[in-house]
């Protein structure tokens, strides 16, 4: 009984999921739905790409959170639209959430939008968005040992970046045996090494986003 | 339907998880329930905290993980009884699990259990196994922000252990501030400050463990 109710959500998630994606591709906006343990820097990620990208286009972000608005919070500087989503302790974004998001935000006029999920390495593994790219954050200082362990995140990304590598030696972490890792389980995964406190080590990211978003427009 | 059908889950699960607390009350065998986001310590904790307390006390291990026993490997060493669950891509360890488990183990001859649970900063807030004390483990590169943010793990924990605190300085974080707003949450925890891999840090937590376990097999 109660796995045939979840499969019955899963299957009206994707569904939801399947129409933001038509209605995101009709309005030509393209969609990042970025995931990761709490705390590995989603945010800080954010803030620096969204310096970068918003030069050339228009973006948006939804930013999911159980409680707070603490994270929106800091991305309000970039003047772009922010759209909160509090989950009242739920675990993930679902794609009815977003669905609700983009009723809020002016598509026509809007390049690409940033969805910062909850901070939760199993639970936004299983429902889509809608989505282009999922990109996952995976912090150094969480171990060499996790992307087996959480497979389905790493194996459904899209994107991998490997953050906070100026820790790792501290963290006592071979970054090249987690990235054979990370390439055993998805092998097709776009991996870059990232400290996202540093915006130069975000230029190869940066520039990669940048040219997906204009093919995509070009599309 | 949906939240009809969780709550019933919930329910059953609470039932059993007193189920459990009767049967390792019986048994006089104490019980933690350790949790915590991804590569937070656990394991490197229960690995140093387990050298002291088998001393004096008959240990056992139960291990939750999505899918390897990568945990449960670094933990053979200890010889001491070790049951693994996996979820298979499950966010949490649930009561019935944890009845299962204990089906495997000779209560009779035990003091105190350890149950690691997965790695996951939000799910396993809802779950009672039926354990003596909740102790999260939440490490410093996570950031200062995260207690609000995560609040039902934070409110729910008997103890939290402030992990990794020697690299506090490293990433800018402000070990009074952070615990400041944990005891704004839950005033009641019994926190400390620890670098799970430093076994010097872990003397007034063994400590104040050794008292509880022995406190409970006198009562």
């Amino acid at each position: 009984m109660q796995i045939k109710v979840l499969k019955n959500v899963m299957i009206k998630n994707d569904a939801i999921g399947n129409d933001n994606r038509g209605r995101l591709n009709h309005h030509k906006v393209y969609s990042l739905n970025i995931t990761s343990s709490p705390g590995a820097g989603k945010t800080t990620l954010l803030e620096n790409s969204l310096k970068q990208i918003s030069k050339k286009y228009r973006a948006a972000i939804i930013e999911g959170d159980l409680y707070t608005s603490r994270d929106a919070e800091r991305l309000t500087g970039h003047n772009v639209p922010l759209i909160q989503i509090n989950t009242e302790g739920g675990c993930h974004l679902d794609a009815r959430m977003i669905s609700g998001a983009l009723n809020e935000l002016d598509l026509n006029n809007l390049d690409v939008v940033f969805i910062e999920n909850v901070g939760n390495l199993v639970c936004p593994a299983s429902f889509d968005l809608g989505e282009n790219i999922g990109v996952l954050v995976y912090s150094v200082t969480e171990g060499e040992d996790k992307p087996k362990k959480y497979m389905p995140m790493f194996s459904g990304a899209d994107v991998i970046l490997i953050n906070k590598v100026d820790l790792a030696s501290v963290c006592k972490i071979d970054l090249d045996k987690l990235e054979a890792e990370i390439k055993e389980i998805n092998p097709k995964a776009k991996i870059f090494r990232i400290s996202a406190t540093e915006p130069k080590t975000l230029t190869k990211w940066n520039t990669w986003l940048d040219e997906q978003i204009g093919e995509y427009k070009k599309s």
